[in-house]
């Protein structure tokens, strides 16, 4: 059974001319990846499935543009506009009365709604809901990374910022989303997932302190690399030259997939991550030395007050 | 203490009227990396270090030159020339009077005679010590991809060849190249590692066994992802389509690192891969499902009998 309705697709790619297609999955519509590029063979074009990694809107697989004349990326909203990519996001389903379990833990009359985007199209009856309770649900338009309002990625939380509200309700799935919206907005979080149906107020505490303990490790490094990316939507080199330029022991290193394996080959004592900002939190674990975030590496460097510690965000230009 | 020497390098680099450069090496080089970026940046570039895997001269990190005028590859000698790439082989010695070690196993009076990049500059010395003792050593011209007379590569073998000889002596490390070149000529070949001072006849018949046994776990597979790299120089999309064309559960499948992870992700029962001829043989271990060769593949399909079976070189155009 195909998860992905194909038949509006290849009436688009019709539409453009195109005679090849490439498709990429992230990982977890990756079981989508046959079915799909049968039904698309089928339909008369010749298809290339991208078999590389695939974490976000930010991680295009252009190079599968060698082989075809459009690619069609599923699971993710643009976090910017290609000519030759179609974007196609996945929409997953819940029942929003699920928000009933949110509703203890809201102190005010006025949140701010935010969720990812596999849920924004529940957005309307998710903010019905709350007004049918009493609470005004604010949605507001985050920035270019992030096209929809409402709608926050790991690395983008301008979308709960813009509501300017003391509250934020941040339904979806991870504590990720809603720390990384209680540290760039400073504001009362509460988290819902749909799927479990648990609400729990989130706390930033804990990671505050487990990353001090990151930097405290990095500090005495003989080396650092700052990592630049070199994928479509990750490329943030005037930070890694700013960051570079903070200490004549750092050294700008090129990577498209940032892996434990190279990091310890090339040997540098810790590492600055300007790539997706989600890898130094998410991944210390798997790393063979320290790698710290770009405003960590400013704090290391006494470029920031400790005071300002902040979670690093990749906004729109 | 730098193993790469870098002032004829500087002197280039500023010939060409470089600002920037990317450094590149592979896996056994990368040590070299800081000490390298270093002396390159006291030199007046401004330098960014590839942190990608590096398999070959076949895998040039040409998206670093999203950030560098001049992508420097170490280690390697060209597969293909490109107008922004420097390649800087590294050259590793030895004694050659360890070739005595190989003339016990010897037949003939005359051998071809090949070994890797790291070791060509040798040539000359290993065939005068031959002639020394009575043997006549060919070395022969490969094709484009190996531009160093009696230079073989792990995916061509076409300086053995050339040589025309009953009897091939490989002087290198490891038994990869030995038996391809055993596959690819059917000659006599004999390997001599000039650092273990081991010498051996190789023979192919085990290989062939258990690739034979792969085949037949891959044969009952409901789909087949025939691979096609996005690597420099490793792109054989029209043996790719011709591959694909023999099954109807055949679909193309676009990667740049061939991963076992990204495998299992899109379930494809079993693949044929057209990237590095190496992974098939040297990395099933790792792969969660049968990954074939094309003459495999073709095999598999009724197109190439078994008497045929042959290894997957990749030669020049």
């Amino acid at each position: 059974m195909l998860l992905i309705p194909v038949s509006d697709l290849i009436e688009r790619l019709r539409e453009r001319g195109a005679r090849s297609v490439a498709l990429q999955f992230p990982a977890g519509l990756a079981r989508q990846a046959p079915g799909t590029a049968a039904a698309l063979r089928d339909a008369g074009f010749e298809v290339v499935v991208s078999g590389d990694p695939c974490y976000g809107g930010c991680d295009l697989a252009l190079d599968a543009l060698l082989y075809a004349d459009v690619l069609v990326h599923f699971g993710h909203a643009p976090v910017e506009e290609r000519p030759n990519v179609i974007y196609e996001p996945v929409r997953f389903d819940f029942d929003v009365t699920v928000l009933e379990k949110a509703l203890p833990l809201l102190t005010g009359l006025r949140v701010g709604l935010v969720t990812t985007v596999q849920h924004v199209h529940l957005l309307g009856a998710m903010a019905a809901f709350l007004r049918d309770h009493g609470i005004e649900a604010v949605v507001a338009p985050g920035d270019g990374r992030t096209p929809i309002p409402g709608q926050v990625l790991g690395c983008n939380f301008a979308a709960a910022r813009a509501t300017g509200a003391d509250e934020i309700l941040f339904v979806g799935t991870g504590v990720f989303h809603p720390i990384g919206i209680r540290l760039a907005t400073r504001a009362r979080v509460v988290a819902l997932d749909p799927y479990t149906r648990e609400a729990q107020e989130v706390d930033a505490d804990r990671l505050v302190r487990r990353r001090a303990a990151v930097m405290e490790k990095a500090r005495d490094a003989a080396n650092y690399g700052i990592i630049v990316s070199t994928k479509s939507g990750q490329q943030r080199m005037d930070l890694a030259r700013r960051l570079a330029s903070l200490s004549d022991r750092a050294f700008l290193v090129a990577m498209r997939e940032v892996s434990p394996a190279e990091m310890l080959d090339l040997g540098f004592g810790a590492y600055v991550n300007t790539a997706c900002p989600r890898l130094a939190y998410d991944d210390q674990i798997r790393f063979p030395v320290p790698v710290l975030t770009p405003p960590e590496f400013e704090i290391l460097c006494g470029a920031r007050d400790w005071d300002d510690y902040t979670i690093d965000e990749y906004l729109a230009p």
